[in-house]
């Protein structure tokens, strides 16, 4: 990405104002975190992992403007700012996630100097970024092997550089595929009612030489048919501790389409989009917005009578069994492997807190902010063995614990997800540790070198049996 | 429609331009057939059956051109105007249909006076006008009974008074509901690139007072899986010889999302929709039109990047397998039921010759235009009885052909479609006269009485049931 997305300048916080892509790259600059709230709502910024970003630095601006306040003072702003930052937007769990990380570093903070705190806080909102860089990287070595020489890749929304202030996760998928040497094209769906396919990913793709093709969401249905689509990959807002996935409306749709014409669906985002606290999709908060997005194309071109009755959820959720698997930065998860590699996760690591639980605890429970990204680094490097022997040291009760709750669903699951896997020449075998299917650090086992050519013959078998869905209208 | 769509004034044709709806409603008058294929072309009148309609109405234009032209002149004229409008846009078969239709009338004035060819030619056009009125009645008439109170139909593009120049067949059939005392509400798909169903089929709803909710197409499939759609009903703009539909971009992914869902999707389309000789949808012509209509959204608001490589069918082909039946001016029919009515139709009546078959055998095969609605309105009259009669009239050996084509695939439909049909208390039975469903003169007969209640029973058993794919989601 030649154009910085979000960044500082003289203690400034300097965005890029997306609503207005392609046309223009404008920026906007915030001193203030209503400003960033602001913003957020009005989609200048979007992305989920991208928002959780602003976030943080809407707080490190706050923590400018009570530099020199008392250390309660200055730890109650903060923690004023940060409720109303975490619920600016309801669905996406990156701005709850970032938020979280970051407040005991405000505890820290409240002991020093007005210099030390904007320093410290600014840090701390760098090295998010730069998190985010190495866990895109990841994301995209992990996903790459997917991607055939030739294939063309269906994405939906924009899960870009611009979703997320680092690399991208879909985007970065598909040029680590290029980069190595293969030829695959992204379809782009426009994505409506804001368009972030047709402005954001079309974009993005010119400006990083990726190959693209624009259509209309509702011409999805029509490129699978024909057989133009190899597979779909999207990001996600959020993920529930089953595997379902909320992410921009439509992608249901595509979900359920990929299902019916056999091919594979992969979402694509960091671990941190699990939020363990939601069951399944249905604990999921939908944000519903205004009408006239749909109505009033771009703020110009009204496309609907005046007093048009709309409905406008602006994120749909796509069950579990729908997914094929999951591309985050610990490798290629399944819907189980991904819940008990984070129900592992959440026992090693303090339960999260709601803001106000913190401020009670702080004193006992905080922990400091580590601005060394090594201990960050390593967990994004954890072997599938490493993952394994964690699981493994869980006490048998726990485990039957974390097991109760979605076992009636995984065996209903597990067979139509095996005939997935299948198809992609991946095997997946009983046993907890071994969920982690492709681990990002063994991209010479046999299962990832094999997928791509095992995909393609299985993709021609398909066609050669003819299912009845695809017959006389196949062109 | 309290708005004239279409109509003669002082012998200029006077258009209602459907591209400025709903903001602007403004006329467009025609004096010669090039205008109106710019109007075909360009949208400002759209809908399969009201484009066949502009098509003879272009033709009478050129008789008025032509009217004090030689018999030899005036033929040729017509006969060249009738190719170029035949021509104008590929998918719809009406533009073909109306045109043979009229044909006959072209032979019989060359040899009358230049007033007498002027009046022919548009009385002509009138007596089609009404005739569409008939059948749009008729359709609305089958269809009603499909939807009980409280239904809401999902629809794409607009299959309203504005696509047939008549009263409609989908918003036709909800108006029938309507009258007939139940609220039905039609949810309505905004239908990118071009807006059909947030211009107007939202204007036409508010117009006749329909309740309805505008939604983006990416959103349909959210509204499905929540429950909020009980039907699909789209129109079409062809109809192969084994019941596969091309119809506006999106209606195969709405088709395949209402499978999924175990949501009934019926296409709404006048019989005149079916081409027998497109054997299957592989044979519909699809018309690939310009970019722009994507990029740049009613030529206002530029949603991507200007170089964008775009893909832009405007219509899709979806298998019959999807669609649970035809409402039609002849009642409510199967896939197997379409192709037997229309052969038997075919056997009626001559072959239908391409314009230059048409020119060398016009001596012979003409026969008059007949100017009497009587005939058009028996046949729409016809009951189940009359048309398994008729189709019992068919030597064994005809029959025999007729059946060769389509049975392999028959016996893979027939299943899934009385599965489908038994979910609305509608019974198939085997023997060819019993194809006709619902006729139009039976509308005491219990199935049709019968239908709501019991569909609503089986959408309760299939909630009760749970299916995997709403799981987790379901909210």
């Amino acid at each position: 990405m030649n154009h910085k997305i979000i960044e500082w300048q003289n203690n400034r916080l300097r965005v890029l104002d997306q609503r207005l892509l392609p046309r223009e790259t404008t920026y906007r600059e915030f001193t203030d975190y209503h400003q960033v709230i602001d913003a957020i709502q009005s989609l200048v910024i979007r992305g989920a992992p991208l928002i959780g970003l602003a976030a943080v630095c809407g707080l490190a601006l706050e923590a400018q403007q009570q530099a020199e306040a008392s250390a309660e003072r200055f730890v109650d702003a903060l923690y004023t700012a940060a409720e109303e930052l975490r619920a600016c937007r309801p669905t996406a769990i990156h701005l709850a996630w970032a938020i979280d990380r970051i407040l005991p570093l405000v505890d820290e903070c409240a002991t020093k100097t007005g210099g030390e705190r904007i320093k410290r806080m600014i840090q701390a909102t760098n090295q998010l970024r730069d998190e985010q860089v190495e866990i895109d990287q990841a994301i995209s070595k992990a996903g790459a092997p997917l991607l055939a020489a030739g294939d063309y890749v269906l994405t939906h929304c924009n899960a870009g550089a611009l979703a997320t202030g680092g690399e991208g996760t879909v985007l970065a998928i598909v040029k680590g595929a290029i980069a190595g040497g293969r030829r695959v094209s992204v379809v782009i769906c426009e994505t409506r009612p804001m368009f972030q396919g047709a402005r954001l990913t079309a974009w993005e793709c010119e400006e990083s030489y990726i190959p693209y093709t624009l259509i209309t969401d509702s011409m999805a249905a029509h490129f699978m048919k024909v057989g133009r689509i190899n597979a779909v990959i999207v990001g996600a807002d959020r993920i529930a501790a089953n595997g379902d996935v909320a992410n921009k409306v439509g992608t249901y749709g595509l979900a359920t389409l990929a299902k019916a014409h056999r091919i594979p669906f992969y979402v694509a985002a960091p671990a941190a989009t699990v939020d363990l606290d939601a069951k399944s999709g249905a604990d999921i908060p939908i944000e519903e917005r205004e009408g006239d997005e749909i109505t009033l194309v771009m703020g110009r071109a009204m496309v609907a009578p005046e007093r048009a009755r709309v409905w406008n959820p602006a994120f749909d959720i796509t069950p579990a069994a729908l997914v094929t698997a999951y591309i985050t930065e610990r490798g290629i998860i399944s819907a189980k492997g991904l819940r008990l590699l984070l129900a592992t996760e959440a026992k090693l690591k303090p339960h999260r807190l709601s803001p106000v639980e913190l401020r009670k605890k702080r004193q006992t429970t905080a922990t400091p902010f580590d601005p060394d990204a090594a201990a960050t680094v390593r967990l994004v490097r954890r072997t599938a063995a490493e993952a394994a022997a964690k699981a493994g040291s869980l006490t048998p009760a726990k485990q039957a614990a974390h097991e109760a709750a979605g076992e009636a669903m995984e065996r209903v699951l597990d067979k139509r997800r095996q005939k997935a896997l299948a198809g992609l020449g991946v095997a997946e075998e009983e046993g907890e540790g071994e969920e982690v299917l492709i681990a990002e650090d063994e991209p010479q086992t046999p299962p990832a070198k094999k997928a791509p050519p095992q995909k393609k013959a299985a993709a021609k078998n398909v066609a050669a049996a003819k299912p009845t869905a695809k017959k006389g209208g196949k062109k």
